[in-house]
């Protein structure tokens, strides 16, 4: 093995920690490729990796977490509970930009991670030898556990906040308070909810910023007005919507926890012969694109997809990698989206 | 190792090839059981396997091909060119379905596979330890031989029929000359055809159903109102069907290569003031969950999607397995779905 050549006077006199720049300028290698070399990822040839290792022992920086020898996997699972749900694939693509960046493959897996199933899951993990996993599920706490127990887990939207597992997401109370609001100030007070499982987080969160919003409008909470469905179902919610917009309680507005919901209750309001905005204002959630093609196009929530995708991995390398400057966990910021659905002011013809 | 069982006189005495039955009658070990040792497949205890394996010697078996340690890895990478098309849902349930009967993993990889980046996929593969592909994508034919040169590929949907590599498919141009038909029964004769990419084998096949449809019905085909986008792309294909509703030349049907397309048809008729079905007839392609969701409804060709991706799973197990019954290629059945956008005779009022 070759002898790392001797230290430049500028750093060795130089009493700072050496730094990713110094040993750049020593080596004459890149700092994305010392980046690489530092992470344990792979496609760096060894011989460099050598060189680089070599100037970093005679700069005093303890190599000995470092391998030659990159780790034989960079497999990043990402699972999600349904590829049925349109949501999740500008989120993939994100996190999959950042696996790329961080010289990882990300391989999706479709999977309802349950207690029935949890052990076939573990053993994906391992017989694939994945180096980490990001979820996008709804999980029991001990199933969340048992997989950060197996590989570091970085959860992406649906989450346990009170587990020592970083998260990325949104802040699902404040953002349906904020939808609420645009459809208050249109001065609609008989505001059906559509809502989700109640069993995710997020449900339960844009529950909370639904009845919140009343209490600040000083408009009554009315049970018969919250409609939970037990999955996010197009045909399921045509019903429902039916059925509240044909009783005497005839809603002027509705808020949906999911796009797909809003399109089902424009359905429903065509089938009866509702004029959607002027007769029931509509507000969805997530932005998919069936908001922008629906007839009248949906209000909506956008959430920063591409984002929570990457950030997601972005932390999970930093865990698998144990980098100290990791982050803990993340709220990413929403905006909603005015369209036809809910634009009174703008006089909107339905023609 | 303990001996295997004497062999019972019925089967010895019987000078017909011993069956899977017979092995199960013998060892007491179940059908599918000995179909996993069989296939060489993992999930079988050691012992189980060795017992078993004793019996099929003294049957007279070659076990010559079977490991008493499985295979290492049975990863099936399923490849879709991108999530943002909601076409792959179903087909991947039904992939998943299989690689899951037959005792395989089944991970998803989004990548549209070129020459820059093929190398990438290859490692990927091999790093993975992928015993075999699944690709949906529209590959040039030295990508995919060189894919099939590295592990057992079937092809699903999009294919090349010319190569020695499996497939299972729709026949496009029948299918497509099927929804003309409909199209062409209701009166109409300025038919116009958006249709996807031309570099994909379904649109250039669903292009020559359109054209087939209009000469058998003795219609001029006009190169006007084909309109050839390059992408799946909603927003484009509004601007397009703007521009010829609005041209001199205003078709009063479209047929379209994808339920994206007709959504944007339909919307950008109800710009237009132009009511879908009365003026506008509009047949789109994929069955997507859109085509239900949308005002109108659009009308569509189903394609088996569950058994499209479960059979290309089958056919893959069968390659991985070397077994002997495996069928080539498969194309399987379509059906028309009759929704509002082409029920004139139904009298649809538009609200």
């Amino acid at each position: 093995m070759k002898e790392p050549p001797p230290l430049r006077k500028d750093v060795c006199m130089n009493k700072k920690k050496p730094t990713y720049s110094d040993i750049s300028r020593i080596t004459g290698v890149s700092m994305a490729t010392i980046s690489r070399i530092i992470n344990n990822s792979g496609s760096v040839k060894p011989e460099t990796r050598q060189k680089v290792m070599g100037v970093m022992k005679s700069l005093g920086i303890d190599t000995s977490e470092l391998s030659i020898i990159p780790r034989e996997s960079n497999l990043i699972i990402f699972n999600v509970p349904s590829f049925d749900n349109p949501f999740y694939s500008t989120i993939i693509h994100g996190a999959k930009a950042s696996a790329k960046r961080n010289s990882f493959t990300l391989l999706i897996n479709e999977e309802n991670i349950q207690d029935r199933n949890v052990d076939e899951f573990t053993a994906l993990l391992k017989k694939s030898k994945a180096t980490g996993l990001i979820t996008t599920n709804q999980l029991a706490p001990h199933i969340l556990e048992k997989l950060d127990r197996t590989v570091p887990v970085v959860q992406c939207c649906e989450c346990i906040r009170d587990l020592d597992i970083p998260f990325v997401t949104i802040n699902d109370v404040a953002t349906a308070h904020m939808a609420m609001e645009h459809i208050i100030a249109l001065g609609r007070k008989k505001i059906a909810f559509i809502n989700g499982p109640i069993r995710y987080k997020y449900a339960q969160d844009r529950l909370k910023g639904y009845i919140q919003a009343l209490e600040y409008a000083g408009i009554q909470k009315d049970q018969d007005m919250i409609i939970q469905l037990s999955e996010i179902n197009f045909d399921m919610a045509v019903s429902a919507a039916i059925q509240i917009l044909n009783s005497p309680k005839r809603p002027d507005a509705f808020f949906t926890s999911s796009d797909v919901y809003a399109a089902a209750v424009i359905k429903a309001a065509k089938r009866l012969g509702i004029q959607v905005p002027r007769d029931v204002v509509v507000v969805g959630f997530d932005n998919v694109e069936i908001s922008s093609m629906c007839n009248p196009s949906i209000t909506t929530v956008n959430q920063p997809r591409y984002q929570l995708g990457f950030l997601s991995c972005e932390i999970l390398v930093k865990r698998i990698n144990n980098d100290p400057t990791i982050v803990g966990s993340m709220y990413l910021e929403t905006e909603l989206i005015i369209r036809e659905s809910s634009s009174i002011s703008l006089n909107y013809q339905e023609s």
